[in-house]
């Protein structure tokens, strides 16, 4: 029995990482959840397709913000891991994660400062670029720190940040290869619009523009002495596209190992929904009220998941039952038809629309062989969007 | 002035609290702010309305989930908090925070025993419920505890969760009274669907006609010979329609704190927009891309921002700019006509669509006194819903 000081202490601690014991019907819902043998199916079928295409693996850890999946990932053949901010990439490098791609510019003191601290510690880190200036201010902080930063140009390939691909990434490439302290290892080249679009034929079309670009964008460097040895781009949507393309040397898809609605909607390439990885992410919940036969009220609401998508979470394994949002706490069940065959107490466990964002919601994800918890693993860079 | 027993309780709470020092300009982002004038006049506005109302406050924490500032409110008259989950109970209760009401069901084994934890440690805690056999379930282990419960039934008001009000709630009323070991101590009374009414008008008869039903059957169960001293519900939406209602002894609100784009929308007493409380919160990024004159990313999006609603964040002081998502980590900024009026490393603060699910995104809380940092408060129970 705990004491009320150790009882306080412990509630105030905020359980990092609660302890790996029970099963699923045990646990406190919400809960994040990963279906551990479905989780390294797709792991595997990622590292074995591009082994053999011959292609380089940079799972983005955007995706799961968890050091010990990103160890995983690396146990399996990845060359490192891509981060979205520095906070993120502190974060994995102080849970042992080598290989670091920052895939969004260091703009700010703050950051520039971090990004040097980040680089004594892990000198492998890129960097990406996309401003002359900024180059500069990395350059000099880099002197002053008595470092060489690897830098990688972020391309404007798809509709977000970066600088034009062709002349004018070629002249930020001269300028790299003229200063001192920074080092050009390549092209950051992710096409953020290419990743959903639906149809798999249309995807390869708009995939294979934006990367031809990049690829153009790296000979044009190289043909000025520059070496450019690193392509790096793609997504779960596109890694079967882009793995393909001449000169796309690595890829950094991030939602694979989980999964989502929303890439199930793209289509794959042998049809209407997108199966080539297994749903391996699911948020189980617990019927809290049942207002009426007609409706039955779950404990997970906008604080539970990913609500910047238009659809609604889906139950795993409830056929023709629908969820609604209720509130910041709350979803609604309805039947297709008839009362709602769930009972106070009773769990139900969903698909995610948007695992990203979702993941970004919890503290840890408890690891589920079949019914039983196998593993609690802290999601560290949760929040860490700094 | 805190007690040593509240002194140990916040003291354990002791969070992982960035430094308190710097501007605005300095800050790492996103970072989340609060203007402490505008969160004090909110705060002192509510307060003073509701005293001259003779009705008590009991503002709802599931909106800012921080003890520090559910001490403020409590120091300014507030008679305890609301809490949505036995987590983000815990939290404030190991934060200082008395006379706690949890306004969802403790469902489950595992509820429960935290319920009866949280009892013990805070007596004066009560527990919302909407089912006998949930209401039985609470008896029996109060009674293990050898406890008594303070229970207030939930009626379903609104379109959630809750037992229909009239003849079912009064029977469950009976119930509680039947039993040893659990209390009766009102109802919780909370149309979570007339919070939003567009107009104020409409907004009035909405809230009278749900509030009327709770007070109903508050009479109905008080003839009965039971006691039902509470009725409490209301929102930041209808604090000034459900606090001349005649039975509502007490309010709950909880964004009027912060307030957020979609309180702005719902019209006030006197205009299209509700001005009734200021907008304290604000979410600060850094321009970190400028891919081309008429674009600019900043480096907040699905991971920084609710995204409940189908409306945007706000810029707070760029007129004529406009902010679209543009993923997990990225907003991308256009002006009405010709370029956007930003550079590379400029911060630009917003107004959140919602208030309660962004701050749920933030660990800490950054307090400004114009461009001085003033404090930095933990948001320690971010993340507990469960």
């Amino acid at each position: 029995m705990p004491t009320r000081r150790t009882f306080l202490a412990a509630a105030a601690a905020a359980p990092i990482a609660p302890k790996a014991a029970g099963t699923r019907g045990e646990l406190p819902t919400p809960a994040l959840l990963l279906d551990l043998d479905a989780f390294n199916a797709n792991l595997d079928k990622m590292a074995a397709h591009l082994k053999k295409q011959g292609r380089a693996f940079r799972p983005h850890a955007k995706t799961h913000k968890c050091p010990e999946i990103a160890r995983r990932l690396l146990k399996a053949g990845a060359v490192g891991a891509c981060a979205a901010k520095i906070s993120e990439a502190e974060a994995l490098a102080a849970g042992g994660v080598t290989g670091l791609l920052l895939t969004s510019a260091m703009i700010g003191r703050d950051r520039i400062r971090r990004a040097i601290g980040l680089a004594r510690r892990r000198p492998e880190t890129m960097f990406s670029v996309d401003d002359a200036r900024n180059v500069r201010d990395l350059n000099d902080a880099a002197g002053a720190a008595r470092l060489k930063l690897n830098l990688a140009i972020d391309l404007l390939v798809g509709n977000r940040t970066g600088i034009e691909p062709g002349a004018p990434a070629a002249e930020l490439a001269r300028l790299i290869a003229k200063l001192p302290n920074v080092k050009l290892a390549g092209l950051q080249a992710y096409a953020n619009n290419a990743a959903h679009v639906i149809g798999f034929e249309a995807r390869r079309s708009f995939s294979r523009a934006a990367m031809a670009r990049a690829v153009e964008t790296r000979r044009l460097i190289e043909k000025s002495g520059i070496a450019c040895p690193l392509v790096t781009g793609g997504s779960t949507g596109t890694y079967n596209i882009d793995s393909q393309i001449d000169g796309v040397t690595e890829l950094q898809p991030g939602s694979f190992i989980f999964m989502d609605i929303d890439y199930n909607r793209i289509g794959g390439a042998d049809g209407a929904v997108y199966r080539d990885f297994r749903n391996a992410l699911t948020v189980l919940t617990t019927v809290i009220s049942k207002p009426s036969k007609d409706a039955a009220i779950v404990d997970g609401g906008f604080k539970s998941f990913s609500t910047d998508k238009p659809f609604p979470p889906e139950t795993k394994n409830l056929a023709g039952v629908t969820y609604a949002w209720a509130g910041d706490e709350h979803g609604k069940l309805t039947a297709a038809q008839g009362p709602v065959p769930v009972e106070l107490g009773d769990r139900v466990e969903f698909i995610v629309p948007h695992c990203d964002p979702t993941v970004n919601l919890y503290d840890s994800i408890y690891v589920m062989k079949g019914e039983a918890v196998e593993a609690v693993w802290p999601i560290t860079a949760r929040g860490k969007s700094q």
